[in-house]
């Protein structure tokens, strides 16, 4: 069911790789919610994912940039208003990347130059994102930047390594920016802290089935999957959250409210059990 | 501008004084989106205020009911889905009072029967909502459920009494409540912390004309209006945001998230020049 | 090993039933660490418990007080002034308990005169004893007051019950009345979010052995012990943290920053082990 | 007044300028309770202020590091524990540097190299001593190291720019580093969140009076000054704090709980006083 909540917007989406995606999801709802798009990812994830298809569906160009390099960012923005014929009204950044668990070094054995590369990918990127949006003046007044996030910003969770850094990196960017934008020019910015989700990128983390048994067990209503992120995201980007900036926003089925539950103690309770 | 948002959908919406009141306009908005609506106030308030216009416009039902009654509440519940022929998709508390701050008891002074009562009328009661509609089986599954609350819970305001301490029980009735009724029955219970606001409440509290221009000048964005909030207790009544509950969502347009702005230190600044 | 953190200061310590409370411990470490001390519980927690024995220990007077009667406060202000020859430095408060736990009505169905209750007990007698000591200027200036949380304020915990909201309006009491108390008096107010601990009262919460190993195996350096919590106590009451106020602090072996450990993931996922 | 508190203890003090800097209060309280250190700065530092006076003073040895290069610190790891004779028992951060505030770079004009710089010198160089530590194994068992921020982390000031982000990064590489340092060697890692102070490096931050003075207003017990922090700083580096981990810890007379004191509101309301 559509509502035509973005009739008229026009935004750039970051980080679709494949059906998986939160991202890839958030473009198909938007489309449907009436909204004109720019698709974008890195030139080797466009190879490795079928971000062609999805342009076609949602009837949106492709614009590859990597989002660590301003001067593709800013290549990206002038021809999406081209594209658009004026002014964003809407970016979802859905990027992250850590070189440190690629390889699999550990969080007292990483690479430095690593862990500076995926703060530059997972958190500055945004940084410059917003910086060559607000330079080329391309986003109009009161839109929606939205930042994908995830609650390891808050509490530490085994083997997630620097990503968790990362993205208290990437949500405190979300605010800092968030404060200049708000002021000037009435632009908001807020990061979502979604459920884990079994994308692409979820699946490289070790041991996320387990974490996500869990976390499904503990939330009142279960995780969030990547369409239920979508929904809420275009909410975010309609004009119906003006007054909403600065913050980040748990979007988790309760998780993040949730000490224990009743279903995840009984299924933990059962590893007590003997097998004799 | 509409978009359907809410058709087909049914609410019942505590706590319209006047038109000034965030329960008023968010009436006003869910009946443009296609709600059909009860609304409830206290006898007192009704008199007080204008509510009957209020049902006029919305074309909606007014039952009195006392919030700090399980009897008035049961009784609301079962009439309006008599009304509506079916149970409740959302239900929005508006609901707040200290005698404390009506008497001008300081909160190292205050009466302990009215410290009950401010958190009967402003946290309790939503409680006794909430147990009164799932023992009545009333909220529609995947409905939702919004009260509204105030930063007060987080930090101290001077002179905002005893009221700080009820939006944090209430902020906290929220998140146990969500627990209860998100695993049995998905229903989803969050709060929002809104700007200070000039209600008819608000303009009670002592101080508050200095407080909302701080505020404004702190907050990027501006204060949040009561239409802002009524924009915003829409996107959460409405299908796309399933998966939010047991949350305390900011619309105050950054103020939450700042710790000081240019425009409000040089207004502070301002308070040092001489006058001779 | 002793350091005389304490020497020369006079406290007054609620709580105290047996060698497992939390109160208990405080009361022996303050005492060794040279302070003076008043013990205090109801009538019947000195009957059931054995109070007189920690009085001998402590060399410390032992006066009754229902912590939700304002006279018994007021009576033991004043008698602890007598017996100190002056003002008080430091009190803890470590009451809590709810009728609707104890008579197993479960959180949708519970009784208001006694979610009242658990209130009045659990939180609004810690409002009392400021407000009376406050009203007898009974704490010397710099003094210290701590209350005993737990997590269960912030995240919902299965049958934990009407407890998590009464420590959530505790918390609140602490930043509004260390407000009032510090401006004036400049006198701190602190709540500590402890482990779970196998006291007397955490004992009849049904399911805490279960708990109490996840949170062991979440936290990195385990739970902390009631002797823990003890010395953290010593160190809030002491002179060198005379500028903390209004915090909520969490003492539980980083159980609070956790989102997943090795530990209680591996012994998460032998739950699902085949016994054949 | 001393306690012994840090009797027999070894410990390494980052960042002392001079007698503003809380390093060096730190370092001598940390004395005074009876700790032996090793203090040290970066090489150009060293020069620009009076080490070697707080060296005598405190009789410790002084070695120079930059705290960005992962090659100084073994050096000065293991160079302290010679002197130490053994491990090391606990450690102070306390380093920041943004050379985009130095340049006078706004934020959304900033430097990224200057922007990896800011983040590699105020908050990976935390990450590059606890690795290191961990090593070289040079932290004994329940050793305790702390690192210093602020408030930007979670709230936004003008003009603080980049370093806000990097107090964020710092604070969750704390979390990160707490949890990996707690489970296998009981070391815990905390962040002390402190009043702003008027050491050299606040004294760089534009504007700082002025915010003094409003936190000031707004505290209830004042700004936390140097020698207040040394003092916090002390108990934690003490056997008494042992559980408390992975925690930002407010230090600030009660301004992070906080929303309106009427100190500040009224001088705010001075700032509209006509001038004729």
């Amino acid at each position: 069911m559509a509502y035509n909540l973005l009739k008229g917007k026009k935004g750039i989406i970051f980080g679709a790789l494949n059906e998986q995606s939160i991202a890839w999801q958030t473009a198909l709802k938007a489309h449907e919610e009436g909204a004109q798009l720019v698709l974008t990812n890195t030139a080797v994830a466009m190879r490795l994912g079928t971000i062609a298809e999805l342009g076609k569906i949602c009837n949106a160009e492709i614009i590859p940039a990597d989002a660590t390099s301003s001067e593709d960012i800013e290549n990206l923005l002038k021809k999406s208003m081209e594209i658009f014929g004026g002014k964003v009204d809407f970016v979802l950044h859905s990027i992250g990347m850590s070189p440190n668990v690629r390889k699999g070094l550990p969080y007292d054995a990483l690479n430095y130059d690593y862990f500076h590369k995926t703060l530059d990918i997972s958190a500055l990127s945004f940084h410059k994102i917003l910086l060559s949006a607000r330079k080329l003046d391309a986003i109009k007044e009161w839109g929606s930047v939205v930042a994908l996030s995830y609650v390891a910003a808050q509490r530490t969770l085994d083997k997630y390594n620097d990503m968790g850094d990362a993205k208290a990196l990437l949500e405190s960017i979300a605010r800092s920016f968030g404060y200049i934008y708000g002021k000037d020019k009435k632009i908001r910015v807020n990061t979502i802290s979604q459920s884990p989700t079994m994308t692409t990128a979820g699946a490289g983390v070790k041991g996320i089935d387990s974490l996500i048994d869990f976390t499904e067990r503990m939330s009142p209503l279960g995780n969030a999957s990547a369409e239920d992120c979508a929904n809420y995201i275009v909410t975010l980007f309609s004009d119906l959250t003006k007054k909403v900036t600065m913050q980040n926003l748990y979007h988790d089925g309760g998780f993040s409210s949730m000490g224990m539950s009743e279903r995840a103690m009984r299924q933990y309770d059962k590893s007590f059990n003997d097998c004799d």
